[in-house]
């Protein structure tokens, strides 16, 4: 099987404008005048981000699904995304897996409106890996960022927290009873994209290591601390009903893909106002003070004790 | 070692205009009024395209040229580049060895004047991958491309052939009796980035898989055919010394980085102009024709059979 008869086969549907049918060294894109380019880079390595049993189509809908919430965590609209497949021989990533996989591209690529421009084809001695440089754009200077949190400014999250983390745990078979959709809900997240928060948040990011660990980064970008209320974060009750044997888990999340903002007060009600026409649900979950670091208190108003804070990426 | 620290240790020097200091979940880059955007993306695996005991600077440098070969192939003024690295724990990939690879980036960052703007760095079970995205920049409409050879236009070749094939087999201990200098090519190859060949040539590419190998994408894509003549390819006398025992692998070559170029008759003291001013020596080494496929003719005017084409990726 060669490199160029395999991306005719797989991926040549997939090519948008700009891609010239992934027959050249490289692609082109445009840009309209008063926009910028947002760019974001993110793998997937079998065995770390994904098992080798996990089907193809959910496989390509994550990797697209990871990227492009981290466009949305800038407030840029998806445009275009090279993939870099790299291949071990003789394992069954063959046309069919292939076949599978093309076609979650293709799922996603019509939901959120991207196509494929380019990429690359190696081999790969041992596991599958996976990458997407995603290109999205925004009005110049308009691109969200972390380190803008101030003082007195309230944490917000999207949606919920906690699916992703559990549905992990129950995919590899070590907490049992837990809700099959928040397995599918680990494989498939839902990036964020589609909300205009510019001049209303200062500071975005999406949660992808956990609540805690990414409001620290939030933090130490901004030269501020955080605060996180254990009784104000939003849970399923589907997750909930796993609190007491797996807080922890639960509380330092992961793989949420949801959006953690920080609002000046006199912004949350445009928040508020913008999320809810877009039906998405927004909580306030904590506060901005000075100082450094992130705390969560529970119930009592005591600091949690965490063994860890999220996900090591190695 | 977290992902956050590593990061911060190695690269942020490296960081460029809208890379945010690599804080951010993506980076931002913006265009002139006029340009477009050209993209190219190449993965390196260890012990598929780099030895683990190679110079980690050299390593570097490599996964860069091949990138900014792309964009020489296509006209495109390198601006930017994404880096993703896939990392294998308990590995001689440590501090040390990322502070020379890092060194590496920076003198061809300054060499070729473009910068860092983001990536993503995960761990690996086994190989060391090394993924890099390349940002260039091209006035609207004039990126050069793979499809516009013409029957009649000649076939033309920048600087010279087989240096790389030669000093990997060198490097593997295969070869005895090679010029140092062409496993330093090998390692550290030189894209052609500089010329502007827009309204010159009819097709362009960069010669990586090999000179017949890519021949035949520029006769496919163009709907042509190539013939190539043998006694007109430019070699250096390092590399005809071996031409008697190892003729095929010269010819076919691979990892040249030079560019593969049509131009029609009326173009070629225009072709020869540039190039003579940019110092690029470029050598008429066959012509296209009607009909489709490539054949090289030996001095006898006969073909040659190969017992291969060139590099397959997998």
């Amino acid at each position: 099987m060669g490199e160029f008869d395999f991306i005719a086969r797989h991926f040549r549907s997939l090519a948008g404008e700009g891609a010239m049918e992934l027959r050249n060294d490289g692609a082109t894109m445009r840009l309209s005048a008063g926009e910028e380019l947002v760019l974001s880079s993110d793998t997937m390595v079998e065995g770390l981000h994904f098992l080798p049993d996990d089907p193809a189509d959910t496989i390509a809908r994550k990797l697209l699904r990871c990227n492009l919430s981290d466009l949305a965590a800038m407030g840029s609209r998806p445009r275009h995304y090279m993939l870099n497949v790299s291949l071990p021989a003789g394992r069954h990533y063959d046309d069919g897996w292939f076949a599978q996989f093309a076609a979650g591209l293709a799922a996603d690529q019509k939901q959120f409106n991207i196509s494929l421009l380019g990429g690359d084809t190696t081999g790969s001695p041992s596991p599958l890996m996976l990458n997407v440089t995603i290109l999205g754009t925004v009005r110049q200077g308009e691109a969200l960022r972390r380190d803008g949190s101030r003082p007195g400014d309230g944490v917000w999250v999207t949606g919920n927290l906690g699916r992703a983390a559990l549905g992990l745990q129950a995919r590899l078979g070590r907490i049992d009873g837990v809700d099959e959709a928040l397995v599918q809900f680990y494989r498939v997240p839902m990036p964020r994209v589609g909300l205009s928060l510019y001049g209303i948040v200062s500071a975005a990011m999406d949660i992808s290591d956990g609540l805690v660990q990414d409001c620290g980064h939030i933090a130490e970008e901004s030269g501020t601390a955080i605060t996180l209320f254990e009784e104000k974060l939003p849970f399923l009750p589907s997750v909930k009903a796993h609190m007491t044997h797996h807080r922890e888990l639960i509380l330092l999340g992961g793989d949420d893909y949801e959006l953690l903002l920080t609002c000046p007060v006199e912004k949350e009600a445009a928040l508020q106002a913008h999320c809810s026409e877009r039906d998405v649900p927004v909580t306030q979950i904590g506060e901005v003070t000075a100082g450094s670091g992130v705390k969560m208190l529970d119930r009592r108003g005591e600091p949690i004790q965490f063994s860890r804070t999220g996900w090591q990426h190695f």
